[in-house]
């Protein structure tokens, strides 16, 4: 076998299984959102599944400070952060950061995804004899960061406080522990118990990293995640987050005091070998954040189409889990039947939704997971939820009472 | 000890060791690069140690292209790639990347760090019993995704085509094999044996692994990198590079098979699960490699000043490795002196050039990494090696003969 058999052969049983990836290719276009230009169908469709949740991918002060810093300071950042790739944009972002989740500092990475993996990864790696506690539904990034630590780790069952007491008990109180868990989790968009879970990291002396991805921007008054609106950002040693969903543009960062940032810094390699973001990202996320922090309509009108959405599926008797965030999955339970709704979807009504199958949701759990926001309008959202009550009337599939 | 004593033990170890890193903080200007001002210092200075070669950072058509895709697409992909993240802009990229490297397909990353760790982290833990044969002076994002793979790793000594020889005769046939190895060296800027590793490679059965990231732009007639400019470029498995350096803005790809880059695509976590890069950040990519394909003259400048930086250093005596690339490492070889000597150039003079500490070159060797570039002035050289040429009589440190 060559080595292109061996890597077509594992591509066929994806095709065989349903859970090849079939990427939609799209044109965004700003002031046009949520709607996108959708290549393959040669049209405008609607889009229903961006985790640009709030539209600051469009914002005109986003827009308007990128285009500024781009005439002002060019493209890229020409270099690692330490070999001359670090920008005034860079260092006025991380100070930002930092006080919006009132912490001493922050450190940015070019995603979330390397954030996760960076800290996680080098923390639990040069503390001698760490323990990760790992909510069993975290992220990829956080999975593979613990992963390449090689440090201990044990996995709690998901948002299950009694759990990880048990865990943490069992454990000497001078160990060094972490607790890894996600504030909105993205795929059931259910919501951790984080005061329980910084309570016990007090008792059994841990630290806590919590993921606010699918929150910052989204919850608490000035967008600072679940933490704040529920006023337990302090209690947290880590919160990491992402330039890329709420605040519309890339990048992610962790936020803590000034040892733990400049430690993971010094020693991440994943922060140390790697060209820095371009200043114009950088000045782009500086003005939604900035943006977020003293406007509540983007939040406010998020909110009510998420209810509004909800509303309009329970009268349909469109199945959704239901929970407290802003993620709407309606279940679908196959993958190829998944795909099957979503082209349907997408070619009779023009609603492009992603089909989230494998690996990213376990199998059986296929489902459409549809992400209303500011800027739909109560009209599209019928639309929608009338094209899926066709789709589920059509296919025999079952309603909710 | 608290968490955050320990992370303070282990950042004062640095400082007392000289290898602590202090970031610069400037602030790039379009259109004056390579000068940057610098704001500790409250003036402009003059870069030499930026890793954007060619200054495309600021050239106008890249900068057009991005201001352009901004108006048109706003700031953000999105989503992943998968989830509504993928862009127009993505997919001719892709296109044009592959055609660049004359390979059937290009796979997009957030960065070239993510490229091999992703790449090599995921092909050397799906394929049975791979072995990575790994140069010992690789990139840490290639070292770090090896041991991510858990792979059984062999290293075979720097550019040494022998051990690599001796290595690939001891593994039987068909276990599947990966040579991973850098076209210019980073930090030495020595030049790979790329024709007799590939040699070996089709020899053993062997999979060949080329990161061309300080090459990218830089090489070739169409700056296809070093693989390009000797006629090679068909004998590589992958070819990887980053849009960072050579071209000026940011992020990471491979290129090779449809098969291989499709199975990367579809298993790769550090692929699938992290946000898109902007739209406008391909689009601004594109124009620069769009560029530099039919353009010799940064090319040719770049050359030009380089050998004019190397001649002007031999007659001031300044030690610096001999080598066939654009790098001139002057050698220093101690952290303290080595920080000195780049806070003498800076605050004296006005020249920026960082110093390269542990871990980024082996404790003894530290150096100031010079990369000059097309947009330096002969003028510049001149008053750069007079500068040094006076801290090395003023410290009394020895001159080459
Ligand atoms: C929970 C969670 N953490 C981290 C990430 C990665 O963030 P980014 O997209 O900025 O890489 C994602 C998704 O992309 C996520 O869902
Ligand atoms: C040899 C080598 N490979 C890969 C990388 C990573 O590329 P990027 O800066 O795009 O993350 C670097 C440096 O940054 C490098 O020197």
């Amino acid at each position: 076998m060559t080595y292109d058999e061996f890597f077509q052969r594992a591509l066929d049983g994806l095709k065989s299984d349903g859970s090849y990836r079939h990427f939609a290719e799209l044109e965004r276009q700003a002031g046009r959102f949520p709607r996108a230009f959708h290549h393959a169908l040669g049209r405008e469709v609607m889009v229903w599944c961006s985790n640009d949740y709030l539209g600051m991918g469009q914002h005109p002060s986003v827009l308007e400070a990128m285009h500024k810093s781009l005439d002002h300071s060019g493209a890229g950042a020409g270099g690692t952060r330490n070999i001359s790739g670090t920008n005034h944009e860079h260092v006025a972002l991380e100070r930002e950061l930092a006080d919006l989740h009132g912490k001493e500092a922050a450190l940015l990475f070019n995603s979330g995804y390397l954030s996760n993996w960076a800290t996680l990864g080098t923390i639990a790696a040069r503390m001698k004899d760490c323990v990760v506690l790992s909510d069993e539904a975290n992220h990829a990034s956080m999975i593979e960061g613990i992963r390449h630590s090689r440090a201990e780790k044990q996995i709690f069952r998901h948002n299950d406080v009694a759990d990880l007491e048990a865990r943490l008990k069992a454990l000497p109180r001078d160990t060094p522990k972490i607790v890894a868990f996600e504030s909105v989790y993205s795929m059931d968009g259910d919501i951790a118990p984080i005061e329980a879970i910084c309570d016990l990291a007090d008792r059994y002396n841990a630290m806590t990293y919590l993921d606010e991805v699918h929150a910052v921007g989204l919850y608490g008054h000035q967008g600072g995640g679940v933490a704040e609106q529920r006023g337990l950002a302090d209690r947290l040693t880590v919160i990491e987050g992402t330039l890329g969903k709420g605040f519309g543009v890339v990048g992610g960062y962790i936020s803590g005091s000034v040892a733990l940032c400049d430690f993971v810094r010094s020693f991440a390699s994943g922060f140390i070998f790697s060209t820095a973001l371009p200043p114009m990202v950088a000045a782009g996320a500086l003005a939604s954040i900035r943006h977020l922090r003293q406007s509540q309509e983007e939040r406010r009108r998020h909110q009510a189409r998420v209810a509004y959405l909800r509303a309009s599926l329970d009268r349909a008797g469109i199945p959704h889990i239901r929970n407290e965030s802003h993620i709407v999955p309606v279940m679908v339970g196959e993958a190829k039947l998944c795909r099957m709704l979503s082209d349907l979807l997408l070619s009779r009504y023009g609603h492009y939704i992603q089909p989230i199958n494998y690996p990213t949701v376990a199998r059986g759990t296929e489902r459409l997971r549809i992400t209303p926001g500011p800027l739909h309008e109560e009209a599209d959202i019928d639309d929608l939820v009338s094209a899926l009550s066709e789709l589920w009337t059509e296919q025999g599939l079952s309603k909710a009472a």
